[in-house]
């Protein structure tokens, strides 16, 4: 037998099965209360439109077309469609702004791709986007900690350097991220852009839940500020990363990115080498559902995601020992724990699933640091309000208990 | 503005657009006879099975699932009928063993993107399918040419070490490979493996046309030939790449790998990582149509394919003027044409465009060391056998005339 560890690239040793996950999958069981996936509610999906977009291909003479190879860059009725709905956001852009992927997960890999080289430093929130982490993990990249307004370029660029590479971008989730639910200010958003034309780097903006806003006023995209502080895309620095997946549904695999043109030209040829193309059925689906159903479609999930997050931060209040905090989003699909220093999230979920019958995730592995022991995410997006009340109750059982036994 | 190319990782400097590919996009006009694609006759699509297959996911309960996320290994009813599909290929293996892509190209990319770190060597055929080149070049390897029999594993592992890496994988298209139309045969399928033993690297199989065979005896694959020689599949070293995209369709973007379970547990992690999982509901949908018309559409495509390959067999004896020569593939999609020393077959592209409508990629972007600049690859999939025996007319005339003005 080969010795595959011994052909594998060094890129792969930072391939690595992550035990919460799979820990979760044993969980996948009726009678776990789970605040654990993250992913949309099927029951609310548009399956009526899409069970018509499909017929509509076949009926409508587009079969040759959707079964058939299609361009790298996506399908133009698509990057047409996205330009109209990019400009009600405040981003004025071309279509040849706009780079179909499979999925925003793809848009991360690419960006990775495009632009790490091992040792180079991308920047990130403590917590971030775990997926984020394990794409960017390809190209073997250090990671600093991004923070809005305390550190100076020149401490990033030390700590780079001393790294053995260059500062390449600072990622984030702009809007009710993943895992904290938090958002970032316009405040915020302006100062970072600051940062990155100090560094001359490019900020990848993750918009994956925009769409998701259940009060408050909405906060423009970076990119969109970006644009005017510099004038044109052509001008900015923003790569801003969009998806269906938690509008319409995550299982055609279609997102986008949006930037200047130097950008997409190289994701476009990445793209060609990589897989082609994304689906072109798919591709064609989606404008269809979207065309005819976007606005009332993120109004139905928007009026049944906010009743839920309702309930469970009401939940947390009733339950919840002093000492637990937790973030209040606006939107999204997350809330972020923190429980009393010395509590450990992953020796929490044994216990919460052993004796309680909930599942979470803990915090620790949103952290590039792997700091944050002390912290949980809870999705509120798969249960409904009486799961939330009975799981969040509890949990807020377990966690007192925990605390009398640390005491 | 940015300076992008200041940011980009050293690997985007490889991701460069192709000279030919752009002049083909010009290309794509009626008026022109093309033997450029390479992409299947969408007249030649299972349309009826595919619109069966979408309807019946919405109308059988499947919608739910075909809609939300799935699992990176892939749809297990399609790898369940994989599984018994290779077994009538002679390839045993368990549903662990197979992997599902998006698309073989993707395959192409995880695998050198798993395998190659820079300055590693990669063993492919001069000439080779331009693909596979582009996928592993993002991962800056340097090729060095694979020969059956007449190199010792010692001179591949001096190149290799004088480029600063080590050979990493054997790379080749086993049955009517793009772009020659040829087939390795069994000893020399052996004697790779006896290679690839020696240097002890796995080797890549492209089997993206081995359904396409339209005469003579089918050879087993590679990965058949490697499990009897070691046992079992866990025993191989041979990576065993396939595609939907030739004999159903390409749009919907599915693919396969099939290998030792060491290297689909790291490809799985990849994709999670890189875009979590090819497209549900398509994959659900070839698994529909493969299970029902997987025969009966091949049976299909070969009577159609082996009629046009027979027509292109017969023009080019007629009309191609001495000194060219041609393969006689028995199977697949493409003739690869040699023309007399001295003949360019970029130029010719351009003066077959200008004076006779004609239209063909030339050999020289397939071959890694870009020589073979007198070669040109022939698709005959997409013509019909009228526009074949013409476009071949007018490309004998504008050889033979070159021919004159060269001599």
């Amino acid at each position: 037998m080969l010795n595959w560890d011994h052909v594998f690239a060094t890129r792969a040793s930072r391939m690595r099965a992550s035990e919460i996950r799979e820990l979760l999958k044993l969980l996948d069981r009726p009678e776990i209360i789970s605040f654990a996936g993250g992913i949309p509610d099927p029951a609310l999906f548009p399956t009526s439109a899409f069970e018509a977009a499909y017929a509509d291909i076949f009926a409508n003479g587009q079969a040759a077309s959707a079964l058939q190879y299609s361009v790298s860059e996506g399908y133009l009725p698509l990057r047409q469609w996205l330009q109209k709905e990019l400009d009600r956001l405040g981003i004025a852009c071309g279509v040849d702004n706009i780079f179909i992927t499979s999925g925003s997960q793809q848009a991360l890999d690419y960006l990775g791709k495009l632009l790490l080289s091992p040792r180079d430093t991308a920047l990130v929130n403590w917590p971030t986007y775990l997926g984020a982490l394990q794409a960017f993990n390809a190209y073997e990249p250090t990671y600093d900690q991004l923070s809005f307004g305390n550190r100076t370029p020149d401490s990033y660029r030390a700590a780079a350097d001393n790294a053995g590479g260059r500062v390449k971008f600072a990622y984030l989730s702009s809007d009710f991220s993943n895992p904290t639910g938090q958002t970032v200010t316009q405040e915020e958003r302006l100062a970072l852009l600051t940062l990155a034309d100090e560094l001359d780097v490019p900020v990848i903006e993750d918009a994956a839940y925009q769409h998701l806003r259940y009060d408050g006023e909405a906060i423009r995209p970076i990119l969109s500020l970006d644009i005017e502080r510099h004038g044109s895309i052509e001008e900015t620095r923003t790569i801003y990363c969009g998806s269906f997946s938690k509008t319409l549904a995550p299982g055609l695999r279609v997102g986008y990115v949006v930037a200047a043109t130097p950008v997409i030209r190289k994701l476009v040829l990445m793209k060609q080498a990589a897989d082609l193309h994304s689906s072109s059925i798919n591709q064609i689906a989606i404008t269809h559902v979207a065309e005819r159903h976007f606005d009332q479609q993120v109004a139905k999930i928007k009026a049944a995601y906010s009743a839920r997050r309702d309930a469970m931060l009401a939940a947390l209040a009733a339950h919840m020992p002093a000492g637990t905090s937790w973030t209040e989003p606006q939107g999204g699909m997350f809330i972020w724990v923190t429980l009393p220093e010395g509590l450990d999230g992953t020796e929490l979920l044994a216990r919460s699933v052993e004796t309680e019958k909930v599942a979470f995730v803990p915090g620790q592995a949103f952290f590039a640091d792997r700091s944050g022991t002390n912290t949980l995410r809870l999705s509120f997006s798969c249960a409904n309000e009486a799961m939330i009340a009975e799981g969040i109750k509890r949990l807020g059982r377990l966690i007192a208990a925990s605390l009398r036994v640390a005491a």
